[in-house]
């Protein structure tokens, strides 16, 4: 069991990574629309696969016993167990689409589980300038101010976001628009942005109020902003209400108010 | 007709106004969490009315032979018919969804309108700290910096934005989601920002390829937006292709290169 001591100095040597991978992406984010296609598929895998050297390099330096995984090794070399050792999970760039295309919603994501429990959290978007940190126990900051879910109680009155994700078959599209399709009549209304990490921090800063998505990129993806909803008082489930499994993409998370009306409809959607 | 120096006045004047306008917004925006439910309806209502006022009282010290249409305006003393007079066309809080939950995507937005033309833009966002000017025949700009439309051709490689509107009923939702689904299979993917003003830059930007939106509020959500766009390089036009019709609230927005594949699939999605 790490020491709050120890805790502080993870999300501090966290933090660091993150503003490291945060000027690569800053950088290629103005770039990324004047080079041409090829060019720009380029673009974005040498900054993603820069920004996830920059964050194992700086945090194993270190932490040399710490496991590491990470979006671009798993494409890379296959996916790494998730073990009780400390194990920082890394997405380089949340939000590739938004990256090509330059818009707003890009992040670094790093998180880090401890008997594979999500415990230290660190989202950062360089475009936005905004710093989500969170360590288990210790709450959950945006810019290092104290952050905290919202208090909506009627999903009336609750902001949603959600994602089309990338597969494109028949099957997964009529799911996905059959299931907004139902929550529209429930909720206010209906944001997506293109980034799972930015959704789950807009839950733990309040400005949305639900937020679900099924069929992810991985473990990287929600790591990290996980353990920032939990200690600004949310709640992460799967969206039919039972416990979250992080060996399976769907997320759900809310403050704990609203969770059951919302996994109520959610299940009566799907 | 008015003369490039005269445009450029009042460009100035305008961005003048949408600072002012600004800075209540933002100090709105960063309130709504702490208040309670009816006291957010108020916040809502007095910066929408106060920024309005402003704006408009701004501009009237300069040009008081000018005509002035607002949203806050309209709904307390019904539509104003627009002339080919000089015309201030002003939504003084565009994204109001977003302000009440501190999404960031909210602006005021303010477009001056000569024989029925958009002939000058300006949509301010003071959170993302995005100033978006336009005046016909002299460009577009984001924070002084000329934008230009992407250069996409192939709606595969397209962001599309878009939006679900307020109404709930069967029929308009159905509509919304179906069209979606049908567009999710051509393009790459799909963004809501809550905000049409946005969107429109977003277009003007490159960092969207596609919107669309019907049933928005009225002329002030979009009358600077598209000036903006057209600046830009961009195309504005009725979903299903046709000419725009100021008079109906339906709006769509790419650039040139790739106007007819959208229109088509869209006419094929309705």
């Amino acid at each position: 069991m790490a020491t709050n001591v120890q805790l502080s100095e993870f999300l501090a040597s966290a933090v660091e990574a993150a503003k490291k991978a945060g000027e690569v992406i800053q950088k290629g984010f103005y770039q990324t629309k004047n080079v041409e296609h090829k060019g720009q598929v380029d673009l974005v895998t040498e900054t993603d696969k820069a920004c996830e050297d920059l964050v194992f390099n700086h945090l194993k330096q270190y932490y040399p016993d710490h496991k590491f995984i990470g979006e671009e090794t798993t494409a890379a070399f296959g996916a790494t167990e998730l073990t009780d050792d400390p194990t920082w999970i890394v997405d380089p760039l949340d939000g590739t689409t938004n990256f090509v295309h330059g818009f707003p919603f890009v992040c670094v994501s790093i998180g880090l589980t401890i008997g594979k429990v999500p415990t230290v959290g660190v989202v950062y978007n360089p475009i936005m300038n905004e710093l989500f940190t969170g360590v288990r126990g210790q709450g959950a900051f945006l810019n290092g101010n104290p952050i905290q879910v919202s208090l909506k109680d009627k999903l009336v009155n609750c902001l949603l976001a959600t994602e089309t994700g990338t597969k494109r078959d028949i099957a997964t599209v009529d799911a996905t628009t059959n299931r907004i399709n139902s929550l529209l009549f429930k909720v206010r209304s209906v944001r997506m942005s293109g980034s799972c990490a930015m959704n789950l921090c807009g839950i733990a800063c309040g400005r949305l109020d639900l937020m679900y998505e099924i069929g992810y990129g991985g473990a990287w993806d929600v790591a990290a902003g996980i353990v920032i909803v939990e200690e600004a008082g949310g709640r992460v489930f799967d969206p039919s209400g039972k416990d979250y499994d992080i060996t399976v993409t769907r997320i759900a998370a809310s403050n704990p108010l609203i969770k059951n009306s919302f996994t109520e409809v959610f299940s009566q959607a799907e």
